[in-house]
This record gives structure tokens, sequence and C-alpha cells, in this order.
């Protein structure tokens, strides 16, 4: 018995799966984003104002990810957008065929924009294709400007950061440069946005990055 | 092949040698600590506060779990106190194992305290016993008061729950009654202490407390 062989094959099941949501995807011209950061960086909110800034542009929908509750879920039922909660009951990432079945809920027809809020784990879903067109890795302020080096393998993997909570800067010991400069250490390809879900600093920087990403329905 | 049955093997395995270091650590009348949070809860300084705080009172050593960088052992050197680091090179938590093979490198006749901080994720380590006398999670305001609801295991395997960065309170969206409320709520037993490192609020009782822990040695 070889655990190392079972989580190879794992992840091979997982990545078969993944490579059909993906298929999925691409024939209804989604994009869709795997939302990965730390329990508490502010995924939800930033979905709450990405919402309210694209929402009248963009046909959105979302899948939440959690452990337990359906919180996030009932948060952004006031948005009145298609959601779909799964939760892992203990689970600490998403995997493909959780979302595979969690899109069934969808008219996949009417959506321009899927985001999938992955589980707060900064470490798991890293390994787990759900079939997205790209990583985006959220992180806060507040977790210090060394966390792209001490958890590398989640920036490596993603194809944006956003640096949220930039409204507590100057309360808390993380350099900003220092932060941005560690990201591009690990991935030189980033792209990084700035953004306070408070505030509304840099939201519609991130809103307009993510509506030119969207493919033009014809 | 089941997936279950293997993860349950693992962690039969793992339970087993977490068995064997329970018993060394009783044998040497040692209080050992398995400290778990998210990445940024601030496990790093609040360890640097209680070896200031405790470290001429009580013989202190720490192992470091990291998924990469030995650059907590490095904060910690500081403090010429024993300091072993853990390098999980992308694991997700610590093991038993692993632990075991890290204490070979202290000489337990000569520690009272052993805190292991483990790696920064709120959801992986609730599972794996490495033979520590008690869990302490902690977790920071700007985490927000409702993680103990979504992320349940880990409040309910710990006996004490550190709330860090009390000082961010008046700038984020955190109400500390209802933090503790849900925290008590899945855990009705956890002792809870409100701490800020940077103001060092809270400090003492969270070091009092645990030196009081700590058996008297003849």
């Amino acid at each position: 018995m070889s655990v190392i062989t079972i989580e190879r094959k794992v992840l091979e099941k997982n990545d078969t799966l993944a490579a059909q949501n993906r298929e999925l995807f691409s024939g209804h011209r989604l994009f869709v984003v795997n939302m990965v950061s730390s329990p508490g960086s502010g995924k939800t909110s930033l979905l709450e104002r990405t919402i309210e800034h694209l929402g009248s542009k963009k046909r959105l929908a979302v899948i939440e990810g959690d452990v337990q509750t359906d919180y996030d879920a009932q948060r952004l039922a006031r948005y009145h957008i298609p959601v779909v909660q799964i939760v892992t009951n203990g689970g600490c990432h998403l995997e493909a065929n959780l979302v595979k079945n969690a899109l069934t809920n969808f008219d996949l027809k009417s959506v321009d924009l899927l985001i999938i809020e992955n589980v707060g784990n900064l470490v798991c879903p890293a390994n787990y294709d759900l079939g997205e067109t790209m990583k985006v890795v959220l992180m806060s302020t507040t977790e210090g400007d060394d966390k792209p080096l001490k958890y590398p393998a989640m920036f490596r993997n993603s194809g944006a950061l956003v640096i949220n909570k930039v409204d507590l800067l100057p309360y808390v010991n993380c350099h900003l440069e220092d932060l941005k400069q560690n990201a591009l250490q690990i991935n030189p390809s980033l792209k990084i946005f700035e953004t306070s879900c408070t505030t509304r600093a840099g939201i519609s920087q991130w809103c307009d990055w993510l509506a030119q990403k969207v493919p033009v329905h014809p």
C-alpha cells in the first residue's frame, strides 16, 4: 500500500473530471474563476463588491465552497444571481466532481462569468484543478508580507493576486512593496490588484480587468 | 480501492505514533501545545511574546512547522531556546512521525514546555494528533466572527482559543462577543484569551495560564 500512489490516483481522477468541466465551460464561452485564500481574507466580501459592480453588465453565477454552513450563500442571496452552495463536511478543498455536480443547478447558457469560492485554505486547494479558466488568490494585508514565500504553491498556480484590506495597512506590520515583490518572486506573471472591500478602493480596477476577460457573447 | 479506507489507515498509523509521542512527553513531565491557526493569525508573534514573558521562568522549546522556508525558526533564533524547523514541502499539516523525528534534536530532560507551531491551515491539522497535551487554536479579529461556525473541527478539538490582534477591533467587521459566543457554541469548555502581540494586551493572562499548566519539576 502506497499512500503517494493513491494520492496520485485521486489527483489523476480529479484532473480527468476537471478537463470535462473545462470543456463544458469552453463550450459555453464561460470565464471561470477559482477564488482561493485563507479563511477571512475577504473572498465573500470581494464577491459582494464584484456583483455590485459587474452584476448589471455581466451575467454572474457563484459556487460557494465551505467546510460547514451555508452562510456565504445566504450573504449572496440578496443579489438575486444564481448561487449554489457546496458544503464539504470537513473536506479541506473543492474537487472537480463536486463542481461538476453543482453545475447541474445552473443554466450555463445564461451565464458569462462563474466565480467559484473555494474553501478557506491557502494550502490544499492549490493541487485541485476544478476546470477553471484561472485561479485568483486573495490575501489580506493583515496576514503579513511573507506569505507568498511561505505558501508558494497557491501563488505559483494563480493568474492574479488580490491584496485585500489595504485600508488596514496603517495598523499592521505588512509592507505592500515587499508583499508584491515576494509574490512576483514566486510567480513573475501574477497580475496584482490592491483592494479594500470596506472603502471600495481598487474594486473598479479589479472588476474592469475581470470584465474584459469575459468573452463577448454573440 | 477505497480512498476512505486508506485515509483511515493513515490516521490510525498517525494515532499510534502520536500515542508514543504522548507517552514520551508524559515520561518527561512535559506540557506540549499544538498551536493551530490560519496563515497570518499571529502564531509566531504569539510565540515571541510568550518566550519573552515565560523564557526566564520555564524552559521552553519550539517545533516550527511550515510548508516552505525556515523564516519562523530564524525569527525565534534570537531568543536562544531550542528550536527545530520542520518543512513539510507542500504538506498541509504536521503528522506525529514528523514530530517524533524532530524530538530527537531536543534534550527533553531540559524542557518544561514544548510548543509546536503547526502549518497555517484551519482545516487539516484538526485531524492529526501529534501527541500534544492540548491544541490551542489562534485566530485574528481580522478573520471575522463567523469562523468558529465555518471551521468547527479545529475549535471543537482545542482546549483554548486565543483571539489575537484585538488592537485592530476598531477597524474591522468583527464583534468580539459574537466571536466568543460562536466559539463556545462549538465547544463550551474552550478557555478564551484576548491578545494583541503589538500592544501586548492579554499576553500576561495567556502566559500565566500556560505557566500554571506546566508541571512543577522536582
